[in-house]
């Protein structure tokens, strides 16, 4: 686009965000352009901010600012079940629901020997330091229901319940609004598994 | 997501891009937390440097680092043929085309009277005094095809065809690689009109 230096640096910088392709960075370039500077700095302050003040719960690993995180710290919860994701951003999602109010355990990432990635790189250790050290009835094992996470689930279950605590994971079946006709059939075949009497 | 409150802000600062909403912001939030800090800093940094290095082109309202843009500065660009546009955002495109070598216009908007915009709001003063300090042969005005751009477009024909200057604008018509079947009534009907002899 024959673009000034620091409007080419800004693209490149841009382009390199998931999900941002030159045509978004190019409108966001603009919008960045057009908009007063107090606005676009906010949003390099936040940047900032973020690298200089997020690191990760000492207790589960989740982002936080400080030692330990909302949920860890948060009285309301109830720290005899403990959620195990993949990653940060798995909580969320689950957050939304309303339905969990143990905590978690972030393992930041899952079992793939093909990626050379084994026990020792994931938050394994520590996750049974927390079972051995507290008071823990359950644990959810929320990996994601793919081959990874299903390994990673299968492994970490084989560790945890001959500590007498109850290993459970999310079911696996029809979503919710979704219709049975369009249901592939492995998700379908689950569903069919893990009926229940109504 | 019951975020940590730096990570909030930047959630909140991202969603205001243009095309960014909550879900992509979450992903590209996760993406700065993620990668190393010195790589998150650039984009910060890039978008500082945009809002004090980037100003306004005095010769054609383009975006610029210093008086002058790169195109206006350029001696291979033939500064008798200048083409029109409302936004900096036009001549990116114009200038992927490969087929024009003039320079270029900025109007910064088009004439809509149901917005209070006239003729006093857009850059047509300025044209009209490049237009009699310099030798312009052209004048190609390339706003929208749409209400307010063909308007802009007319008005400005009205204004600089006395002054001996050719004034032309881009062909409308069927899309290269388009489908005959599929184009709207309306451009279908200029493509005739503006037929060409084969």
């Amino acid at each position: 686009m024959n673009a000034a230096p620091s409007i080419q640096k800004l693209l490149d910088e841009l382009e390199r965000l998931p999900g941002v392709g030159p045509k978004s960075a190019q409108r966001i370039a603009y919008y960045i352009l057009n908009t007063d500077s107090s606005q676009a700095l906010r949003l390099a302050d936040a940047i900032h901010e973020v690298k200089e003040q997020v690191c990760f719960c000492q207790i589960c690993f989740n982002y936080a600012e400080g030692d330990a995180c909302d949920i860890c710290s948060s009285a309301a919860r109830d720290q005899g079940q403990i959620c195990v994701v993949s990653e940060p951003k798995d909580i969320a999602p689950i957050e939304r629901t309303g339905v969990f109010e143990g905590v978690y355990h972030v393992l930041h990432g899952a079992l793939s020997p093909m990626d050379g990635i084994g026990p020792d790189e994931l938050k394994i250790a520590e996750l049974l330091r927390r079972l051995s050290s507290q008071e823990v009835t359950e644990v959810i094992i929320a990996t994601n229901p793919n081959v990874e996470g299903e390994a990673t689930a299968a492994y970490l279950a084989r560790l945890i319940r001959p500590l007498g605590v109850r290993v459970t994971r999310p079911a696996s079946g029809l979503p919710v609004g979704g219709d049975l006709e369009y249901a592939d059939e492995v998700t379908l075949g689950r569903a069919m598994e893990g009926r229940l009497e109504i």
